[in-house]
This record gives structure tokens, sequence and C-alpha cells, in this order.
């Protein structure tokens, strides 16, 4: 498995450049690649130095992350203006070939602010369309992937983009075959949805991106540690990883606000090892067998087990 | 517009059967048609009872609505047992050619039990198979329309068809032409979906077979009566069906435990058209601009005016 | 600990007596009392038949918890009908009789219908002035505890006594001391309640009467097994049931609909007892650190020690 | 009535100063009063600056609401630290000295920060002892009123002091005679909490010090518009300021992000003014009778005759 760092984790307070949290993730050895913002991390640091770090620090980048701020307010891809529409479009081909040109090969996409705050601020069905042709136009080079991370809310009452099920139809309508999903395990848990069952149909597909791993209390976009909240969620979200033979990365996407960064990131590592770990070949039979008889007294047995070591 | 009736609203206090709630329904001249529940329905009357209380009161089978109860407490098309999953296909299968008979023509599921309480539980990929399997099988007569009716949780803690996302997801897998969907109002708001957004996307693609219009307080199925407790949303789902130009049926899905029945059914009704003529061509306008400029304001003019009476 | 069992969960079924499903917890051998519902439970058996049944398996009676059915549909002690409202006060002075002639000395509250589904259907004030003379009129046995088992919604909308805070609210307005309150983790979590952090409060001030315990997924009332879906809030609320020296009972409030009720009690109470086990001196010193510091890094090792088996 | 508005709302685009905020909302002639964050709006501009502003611009100083932020990231009146606990307790009594100099009699505290994100994270009988110390040490100006704008999480994952309930619990522990509350209906909405009932509490109990207005589609604090996602709860939170003869003020807690400032107050005014006037003698007993009653019929009633205007 590969390991992704937040760059922000370790940049928010000291309000270091990139390249300087690019150092700070490389001198604590702990991860193998960095997911960057953009535009935002090239704000105070360029291509070039970006680069620099990554080379000197013994780390890929991994993906892109488009983040869309002030001047997209009122939509990305679904703005009211023209003008903004065409500039995010051309925003995210931008951060593709410089995602390209830094060995990346994952463009992901949220889009923020294309929703709605208010019952009929917005239409429906030409805000759709104007989604799949965004897309179209966006998801053009076949060498690269590009995935939708959806978010049910923040920053807009309601995302367009809400859940797996509307991001699946959202991608078969655009009939591409290089646009995905990453799943992010907080936002998931915001309206209900079970990580474990939205990643085995995406697995299923081949559709899963990308995972980013956290936890929280539903609701709101907590950002807390690993296993901290629902550990059994999240073991069953391993769970299908693992038996799908997933070796993609996986993504922290935790906010140490109150917390050392390093430390904050090797607790993440080590709980998403030893979960991994308690998932050997005893436990993956345990299981399918309480699936085979959907029995939840089986299940007991297996989290009793987990909560005396596996023993 | 029709307007469909509950039989249940017109039975659970006085246990009476289902001719009789039919007999009730018909006096009080309040709807063009009545759902039945199978097998629910025919459990104290016969087919031929139930045709004739039909004819005798002027009314017509819109749809068959599946109720699938107790031998099925641990899974309807996904069942552990391979025999109950027959039975449960084969059940829906006797229920569309009586439906047929009856002269209706659509047979509306609801997977109450499909889905499961605990992480580990279900196995979501060969479950996801079985329902593709199962309506599959269920589907064959083309000259029905088959819909599923999606609920995000209760019976079961998780529901596998849980959203309009999920549901379209499942619906393009099974490749059939005759199978859709009926939203229900308050289903929507159990996992804070916007049911206006839904039935756009629904209507776009051909895909919206009905509508169980009542209200809710959010997170379980209150049934309120219509525009309760959400008018602003409520509006904005008849919006869509306006414009779309949707002429199938409304179906009242509340619960008058409390209430009178035929009282609460025209209240039902005198609300459901009273927003429909609110929603007059100089409202149908305004909304355009608003959504046009997706300006909040312009909504806010929009309310104003509404709770003046349109003046 | 004394562990209650849950008639009902040794009686659906079959349609048992209440005596039969008794002499069912008695032959199993696993907890050391029951709860009896009134009138629910006296409605197939007399007093006397049910005296006799816990006299021959060893049983004692825990408490009595209130059940208003349907002749309270629209309220209980909140009831629009004064007479109703009089006959429900009775029936809790019954109850409380009945229950302490079988050596109880607790009866449990839940006022299933008090509440409102629709805006400006109850008068609040008014309704909270019933509530506060209906307890007087209740607790007038200072032999016995009267404890209230809030649940936020349903059987209505929203029920007027919702969580810890405004049940406790009105237990002061009533200014009785011997009224507290019965929590039930799965309501807690209906609304976000923390239940460790009720219990905290309640414990402190001697107002904790009695715990059910379960687990749930939120929003709806599970009744899921102990531990099998918020282990870590579950170790939480023992934590601060052991730090008080809490040493009543505990009732698993859980629903085994589709699993063997004596198989279900017996993985509630093992789950519990290894839970309680796991917060071992150790343990409780290293929480209390981490509570000290409010250290997230802390609590993280307490966790994965935890899915070590305490090692 | 008296209008509040909100110094942010004509703020934060321009990144001006408070003195040129008041100097927007006096041009507008829309409110009567101010309500200033401390020491938010004391950074980029003096005591005195902002007197006169006030003065010029014939505005008077409501409230002071407490906005603590960075330094007390890991709690304010409970954090883990002695010497920021007294520093924030400082902070506050200084505001209500400024508070007080600038002719404003009330306080409005929100402990942003005093919660937890983890289960263990803080124990919770000490941390309420210390609110408890922190309330008493605070309100200690018998001349003014310090008010708990309580809201269930957010900065936090859990807060403290999150419903109605919880706060009135703290109040009466406290003792203390000038201590209240001031609701957010938005605040309200996020854990579920119905604001008329909670106002109905409060305003029996001479609690309700200050009602700030908004709406809101729950779990998240939105900010929307008055009246724009629930009117019908919004109308009954008015009916009983009404009632009670509330004569206080009226702060609109809407974040105008996409919105001109001054016509999103108009439009927040205009809404609370129209539904004020809805609240005609006819209307208080129409809903008068159906309380009494209990009857939604008649509630439906009321309903049907405000979205014609009132007629």
């Amino acid at each position: 498995m590969h390991y992704v760092a937040r760059i922000n984790s370790f940049m928010d307070a000291q309000h270091t450049t990139t390249s300087e949290a690019i150092r700070r993730i490389g001198a604590a050895g702990i991860a193998d690649c960095v997911d960057i913002n953009y535009p935002e991390h090239f704000e105070c640091d360029s291509e070039e130095a970006i680069r620099n770090a990554l080379t000197a620090n013994h780390l890929k980048l991994h993906a892109m992350n488009m983040r869309f701020k002030h001047p997209f307010l009122r939509g990305v891809y679904t703005n009211p203006s023209e003008r903004l529409r065409n500039e995010a479009v051309e925003m995210t081909q931008k951060a593709a070939e410089i995602c390209k040109r830094l060995g990346g090969r994952l463009v992901i996409i949220w889009l923020s602010f294309d929703g709605y705050d208010y019952s009929f601020q917005m239409d429906y069905e030409a805000s759709w369309q104007l989604l799949v042709d965004a897309f179209r136009a966006v998801c053009t080079d076949e060498t690269l992937q590009y995935a939708i991370e959806y978010k049910p809310y923040e920053e807009r009452g309601y995302a367009l983009l809400d859940t797996f099920g509307t991001t699946c139809s959202l991608i078969r309508d655009t009939g591409l075959k290089n646009l995905g999903v990453v799943i992010d395990f907080c936002h998931m848990l915001m309206k209900k949805e079970n990580p474990a069952f939205a990643a085995s149909y995406l697995l299923s597909k081949g559709l899963l991106y990308g995972v980013h791993l956290n936890d929280g209390e539903g609701w709101t976009d907590n950002g807390l540690m690993v296993g901290m909240s629902n550990p059994w969620k999240t073991l069953e979200l391993l769970y299908y990883l693992k038996r799908a033979g997933y070796d993609a990365t996986i993504y922290f996407d935790t906010f140490p606000i109150r917390e050392d960064a390093e430390k904050e990131f090797a607790a993440n590592r080590s709980m998403f090892e030893r979960m991994w770990k308690l998932l050997d070949e005893k436990a993956m039979a345990a299981i399918q067998e309480a699936m085979k008889a959907q029995d939840a007294m089986m299940v007991n047995r297996v989290f009793q087990s987990v909560l005396s070591g596996g023993s």
C-alpha cells in the first residue's frame, strides 16, 4: 500500500510554503507520495520549486486536487456565468498538465460550490447538463485518470454530486472511460452512506480511483483520525479493499488542528496497518462465512475476537 | 391529474376488508384510483371481490404495491435462502398478473427487508448481483411498468436501494427498459435528499413512474400531510412536475392515525391543488428567471408573494 | 452487576405468555432479573401467575415499564382529554403498586405519545405544565423510584422529553426527589447525544436510575447488539459507570428479530463483560491521563491497545 | 420590535473596518442597533472610533458577542490550561465593561471550542464544573445580562452546551439570576430541536434574552434568510414570541455571501414583518383553538389560509 500525505496538515499552523511542507513530510519518512492542491499550493511556490522539493525528498506526486475558491463562490462548472464556467474547465485542464509534468496520473475534482442553498435557486436539469459537458471537456487526456470526490454539502447547502449513486449516474451520462471516483470516509458519513457498500460497488465497476481515509461523527466533515469513531465501518471498508486486491493509495484526509502533524500521520498509518493485519486469512474466512449466512451472531464473534487482539 | 387513495388509510382503525375500504373511498368521491398491496390486501378479500368493489365504486386500480412481510424478514430478493429468493420473485410475477387482470399497469416494488443491520452482515457485491438477477426475472411483461420505491432504511438499518442515485445505478445495471422509480417525498427527506432534484433527474431520463406525496421531518418516515412541514420543497417538486408536463398520478402516502381519513385526504388534495395553482404562468416565469441567475433574492420575492396568496 | 432480561425478546415470535417467557429466561440462566411492561405483560397473564413464574425461576422483578398504547394515541399525560390524562396517571399508580407487591422498586415511564407531529399542534407551555402536574401526582410512594426513559421521537414526530437536558429541566421543575432518568443508548444516538456525556451529568446529580444498553446507527431506534456499531462510545459510557461505582443494573434493550434470543442475550452480556474487563486499572489510568491533557493522541493509543486485546 | 444588524454581513467582502460597516448599516437605515464581536471587531478599530461611528449613525449597541478564536483552540472556559481558562474569563469581563461603556446591556457568550472531538478526550464531570465556576466568575455585574448562545457542534465535534435543556441545566447549577439564553434558529435545527418548543420553555422561565433569526436545512449552520426553508417552524416561533409579549430584539444571523448585504437584511426584515402580521388576532385565535384540541386538521386550515395571504 502507498501512503499519501496531506500538504495542509504540515502547513497550516506555520504558514510554511509548499516546499517546506514537502520537506517536513520527507524528513518524517512516513509517506511515499503527496497530493497537491491546485491552484492553492502553487500560490506560494513555483512548479519548479515543488518539483525540486519532491525530488530532494524522495516523494512522488500522487494526485492533483482541484481547489476552486473565491471567484467560484457562485458555482464551478455550473456557475451562472459562462465565462467563469469556462475558466473552471481551463483551470482543470491546466492542473492536469502540471500534474502530468510532475509525474502524477490522477486529477481529483471536488466541486465545492456546485450546488445550491435555497429551493428554486438552481435549474437542476440545466445544471446537470453543464456538469456532463464540463467533464467531457475536462477529461481529454487519455493517459490520465480523473476522479470526482463527492461531498453531500458544504460549501453549499446541497451539492449536486452528493453520493456515490448520483456520482455514478453522472459518470455514466458522460460516457467517459477515464472518469472515476475518490471516496472520502467522512463525506460518506455526512449523509449516512455506508462506506463499504459504496466501495464495493465502485470496485466492482472499476471506478474506485482513490480512498481518502479519516473518521467522523456524521453530519459534518470532522476529519478525525482513522478508526477513532467508527472502527467497525472502517474495518469493513478495508475488508472490501483487501478482497478486491486494491493496491492503489491511502490518503489520510484528517485535520490535525490540535495535534502534532507527524505523530498524527503516524497514528493514522499505524491504526490502518493494525486493522489491515487484523484482517488475516482466518478473519477473512470468518467474515465470508458470516456474510454468506447473513448472520449477525457470527459478526459478533468476529468483533469480540478483534477486541481480544484477534486471538 | 389523477389522485390515488391509500387503502390502509381507510382500513386500519376499523379492521375493515379491502372491499369495504374501497367502498369508503368511492363514497367519499375524492379519488380516481386506488393502489392495492400484494399480498396484504388479498388476505381478507378475493380478487373477484376486489374487482367488483372497484367497478361498483367507479374506481380504477392504479398500481399493485408489493408488501413483503414476515417470511422475508431476512431479505426479499437478497434473502440468504435461495428458496425464499425464488418465492419473492414468483410473488412479484403473480402480483403483476393480478394487476394486469384488474386493469392496472404498474407494479411498485419496495424491498422492505433487502438490507442489513450490522457491518459485515451482507456481501454487498453478491447481493447487488442478486438484485440485478431478480429484477431481470421479474420485469418480463413488456406491457407493464415496474417501479422501485426506494427508502433509505427501515425495516433494516440500511437498505441496499437507498437513494435515487443508487436506484438508477441498479436500473442501468439491469439494462431493463420497463423498470423505473416511484419517489416518496418522506423517504427522500430521511437522508436529506432534495425531492425536486431527484425528480428533475428521473423526469429527464423518463424514469419517474409515480409520485408518493406526503411530508416529513427527516430521519423517519413521518407520513405527514402534504405541505405541512416543507412547503417550499413541496412547491419546488411540483414546479418540476408541472414543467415536465407530468400527468400521471399523485398518491398521498400519509398516515391519518389521529385524523379522519376522508377529511385528511381532502386536505392533502386541497393543499396540492392550491400549490399547483400558485404555480401560475407568472410564478413559473419568476422562478425560471431566479434559476437562471441562481439568485436567492429573486426566490425570496417568490416566497413572499406566495405568503400573500400570489398577489 | 445485575443483568436484566427483556421479556419481549423471549416472547414475540412464539406468542408465548409472560410466564413462559420468564421460564425461558430462567432456563437459560443468563439474567438475574426481568423488567415487565405494564399493562402489556399482564394482558395474557395474572399478577399471581407472573409472581409464581418469577419465584419458580429464581428471577427478581427489577422494574415495571409503562407501555401506554392505543387509547393514548393522542397523548398520555398531555392528552387533550382530561379523562384520559387522569386515566394515564391512575394506570401509572396502579403499576407502581403491582411493582411493589412483586418486589420491584423502580417504575420506568416512557411517554410514547406525549409529543406532536405538526407545528402548532400543541401548546408547549400548557403541555409542560401538565407533565409537571402528572409527575407530581404519580411519584407519591417515597419507597419507590420513578424514572423517565426519554426518546427524542417515535411514536410522535417530536417528543416533549427528548434529551437528558430537557428531562432534567422537567425533573427540577417538579421538585421531586424520587424521580430520575433511565438512559437508552440507542435513543440517545437518535439525536446525536453522546451517551457518556449524559451519563456523567446524571451520575453526578444522583439521577441515573438505570441503563438500557444496545447500539444503533443514529436517527432510528435500531436496538442492535451491544458494541456492534459504536464500541468506543459504549466503552466511554462504561468508563463513567465504572468510575462512579455504578452498581445498579444493565438491561439489554435489543431486538433479536432475526437472532436466537438466548444466544443474543449471551452475546450482549459477553461483549459487556469483555469491555468492562478491558477497563482495567491500567486502562482507567491511561484514560484519566488523556482526559486531563485533553489529548487525542493518548486516546489513540488506548484504542490501538484495545484492538490488540489490551496488551 | 428592534432589529439588530450583523456587522460581519457588512464587512467580510470588502475587508472594511468596524466603523465602516457601522456606517453602511446606518446609511441603509434598516436597523436600530448592532451587535459587536469581542475582540474581533476591536482589532481594526478602537473603542473610541466605534463609539463615534455608533453615535454618528444613530445606532445603539445591543450586545457584545464573545468570539474566542485561535489561542482558545483547545477550549475556552474548559481549556486544559488554567492560564488560558483565566484569560478567557478575564476577556469576558473586559468585554462586559466595554459593552457597558458603549451603552449595551447584554453579553452573549458562544463557547466555540468548549467541547471535544473524540471519545475519552474530555472529563465531562470536571469540565462541567469548570463551566459552572467560569460563569460564576463572569456574571458579576448585576446591571448587565449575560446569555449563552448554544450550538450543538462546530467548532468541535461535540459542544458541551448543545441544546436548550443542557444549557438550562447549567444555568440552574450556577444559581445565577442574570444568566440566560440567546437562541439561534439554525443552531437549533442542527440537532432537530424545535425552536418554538425551546422558546416556549425559556420564555416561561424568563430566560430568553435574545433571538438570532435565520433559517437552515439542519445538520449544519447554513445561515439562510428568514423563512426560506422552514416557514411554518418560523411562524410557530413568532407565535410564541408574540403571545408572550416578547419585545426585545431580533438579530438576523444570516450569511449574505452571495447576496447584497443591504438587500438581504431588508428581505429578512420584510419576511419577518410579513409573518408577524400574518399572526393577526384571527390567526392567533385559530391557532389557540387548534392547539387546545391538538388537531392537525385545524392546523392545516391555518396553513392553507396563510398560503392565500391570510384571506
